[in-house]
């Protein structure tokens, strides 16, 4: 059986345990515990160089990371329901609006960059989440202009994709840090429709077994 | 005949520069000048709604953005030479180095961020140039632990690939940021391999049309 180390309150964790049970695939969740530091440990470095979460580890032992591509393995791998299209437009726009989250949003507001914030430019805890706001807004606003306009009750699809996976955990951080999401009228739509889906509700943080640890 | 719209100096520009010569496809290149602030223009964010260079326009009017989801549709529409592998995990280990440039280093040490660190946190150039050097140290040390133990001239591949196409640019701008490639010996010999190549000296920001105009 496969492992997914992860944290509850990691979007990008969030993301893979939604990959995981869209794929129908059991797995052992093993929790990284991020506030005490466990990323750091030489075995949880030797499953991914960078130190982050989540990672998948095969039968094999075979370690991957970054959850983007994990989710491209698996949609190699198990052939239904699919992630992405075959059609290499449809697919590309797919993916560039995932980007706009894992590329461009994400990694921005992620804990070691507020952090950074805070101890570098003396900055509180509340001009941490002024920075995480803005970053959200920015990609979540060029969303919502490609969101307001679409055809489908997903992005581009009829279930959702690969984009869906990325803006649900990303969606939950804007409310933790306070982001007005009624700026944001067709992402609210599309969150909503997931996450009324056991396979977006089984994956919350809130139903993880290490939510609320600490 | 494809426009790819850009700019010399971002990194994501020169990714696809470097795509199209690998793919061989003949394009028409339209630079977006960001310092005069191009990028906002009406006509741009028609193009791309997040206001973001590249675009890639296809003879259609298609506007395709983010680099790696346009690289993901050249590789699925041009078939010779393959960015990415068909092996499953293979491609998941490539689009994960890849990632670790294109979401958590690029992205931190772009433009607009190191602005609005200047502007919000009142710090001089320098500062921002600290940042951005701590947040390309803190990617290309993780990749480095990779690229060390590679058994290949390129980091999965004997010829370039996805990775790759992503490396060179973000070497390009440790440079230019002050980064001491010195530490990263693995990254420098795949970079050196690569920009001997037509395809990426071709495609290097001191080469373009719009180098230097300001």
């Amino acid at each position: 059986m496969m492992t997914l180390y992860g944290y509850w309150r990691s979007s990008a964790s969030y993301r893979l345990r939604i990959a995981l049970n869209i794929k129908g695939v059991d797995y052992n969740y093993v929790p990284v515990n991020l506030v005490k530091g466990e990323q750091r440990s030489a075995a949880h470095l030797s499953r991914n160089a960078q130190g982050y979460v989540p990672v998948l580890e095969l039968e094999d032992g075979t370690c991957l990371t970054q959850s983007l591509a994990v989710m491209d393995y698996l949609d190699a791998t198990f052939d239904t329901p699919k992630f992405m299209p075959r059609d290499p437009i449809l697919r590309s726009k797919i993916l560039s609006a995932a980007l706009i989250i894992a590329a461009d949003t994400a990694p921005l507001q992620n804990a070691s960059v507020l952090n950074h914030i805070k101890s570098e430019y003396t900055q509180d805890q509340e001009a941490a989440l002024a920075w995480a706001r803005k970053w959200i807004e920015n990609g979540f606003s060029a969303l919502e202009t490609i969101a307001a306009e679409r055809e489908t009750a997903f992005l581009y699809t009829d279930d959702p994709a690969f984009f869906e996976i990325c803006l649900v955990p990303q969606v939950y951080n804007a409310r933790r840090f306070g982001v007005d999401m009624s700026a944001f009228p067709a992402l609210l739509e599309i969150d909503s429709a997931c996450r009324i889906r056991p396979e977006f509700a089984n994956a919350a943080p809130e139903n993880q077994i290490d939510a609320q640890q600490n």
